[in-house]
């Protein structure tokens, strides 16, 4: 049997837990009933020339399997959405990623440009005079994507790929209230985050994080 | 014959002429030997219902192809590159979308944000604050970069959608010389530039900023 294995940190603080873009690559491997170990490299790590020689800007998600050593949460989520029909109806291939990318590049940007601006740099001078126009700049990805929900569960009218990548972006402002701004978006986030395959892939990364948990933490 | 229109701004200033995104899709029409139309429209149109039925976020580009309408640079690089074994060789085309995944979520996130900073937002009292940091988010993307392209002229070794990307990507920054802090890169960006593909795609998207020059600009 082809061993899969999925490279994510060994433990992060609270605040980034369930974010990191792991999550998404264990999610398509739950939805496309692909067995998976965890592997897990600490922060402190990244840098070290042995997980370079997996990925060389020093980042997570890696996905190892028998024949490849694959990098990036779009291109890995693709790959095994290639193996599922679910994930990717063969005749709607174009269609889920054009909403992969969408996810990714359109959508993602700006969000976590907020995410950034709120967790990471909070304490910095020029984020209260960024912050408001960094706002707007979401709320109107947020208004158009609402508005391509209209009628439709999800993305595509069913779930694929891209609803996994899709979601997982807008959990990054998961500490704000602006995606319950959106009555259909916040539907569709809920509807998402209700798959077992969501709720199996958050548990066993959370695992991961309760295992390696440091004990000044 | 298929028809294949592409949609890009009829005019914008020259601060962002040769940077709009329909360029990579022009880019890849032309090393693929796909003929093509323009279609030009007006960033004040962007939000009209017309353009929203095309692209519901209202940006550029845009194909249009007898049996389809794609949105997302990537996701319509990416089915032009299914076209032709030279943009993503048939035996790697997990490796091609890994970097071109690479070229969109990790390096342009940075980059964008530089250049949003020194040309779109230049006058904001929090960006001589965040300009600092964001040189060094550069910075540590464009080394780790710079370290791949050592020993090999593209991404994969051969030229694939992935260069059109990443290069596309690199010349946002143009505007420093961040990209000629890295010997390699610039080398790897002046020989991506230098293919009568790009050329080609970079002519046609300024003919038609010329052709749609306003009087008063």
């Amino acid at each position: 049997m082809e061993k899969i294995a999925v490279w994510g940190f060994s433990w992060i603080p609270p605040f980034a837990q369930g974010l990191v873009r792991d999550l998404r690559v264990r999610w398509a491997l739950e939805e496309a009933g692909l067995a998976y170990d965890s592997r897990w490299i600490g922060t402190g790590e990244l840098k070290s020339a042995a997980y370079r020689s997996k990925h060389p800007f020093g980042l997570v998600p890696v996905l190892e399997s028998d024949d490849q050593t694959l990098i990036e949460s779009g291109a890995i989520v693709h790959a095994i959405a290639e193996r599922c029909e679910t994930l990717m109806p063969v005749d709607r291939r174009n269609e889920t990623l054009s909403w992969m990318f969408t996810a990714l590049n359109t959508i993602e940007p700006p969000i976590w440009n907020l995410f950034a601006m709120d967790v990471l740099h909070r304490d910095e001078a020029w984020v209260p005079l960024r912050r408001p126009g960094a706002v707007d700049d979401v709320k109107t990805r947020l208004a158009a994507l609402s508005g391509c929900l209209d009628g439709r569960d999800y993305l595509l009218g069913c779930f694929t790929a891209a609803d996994i990548l899709m979601t997982s972006v807008l959990r990054f402002i998961r500490h704000t209230n602006l995606v319950g701004e959106y009555p259909l978006l916040d539907a569709y986030v809920k509807r998402c985050e209700a798959r077992p395959a969501f709720q199996a892939a958050l548990r066993n990364q959370m695992e991961g994080y309760a295992l390696n948990e440091p004990a000044t933490a």
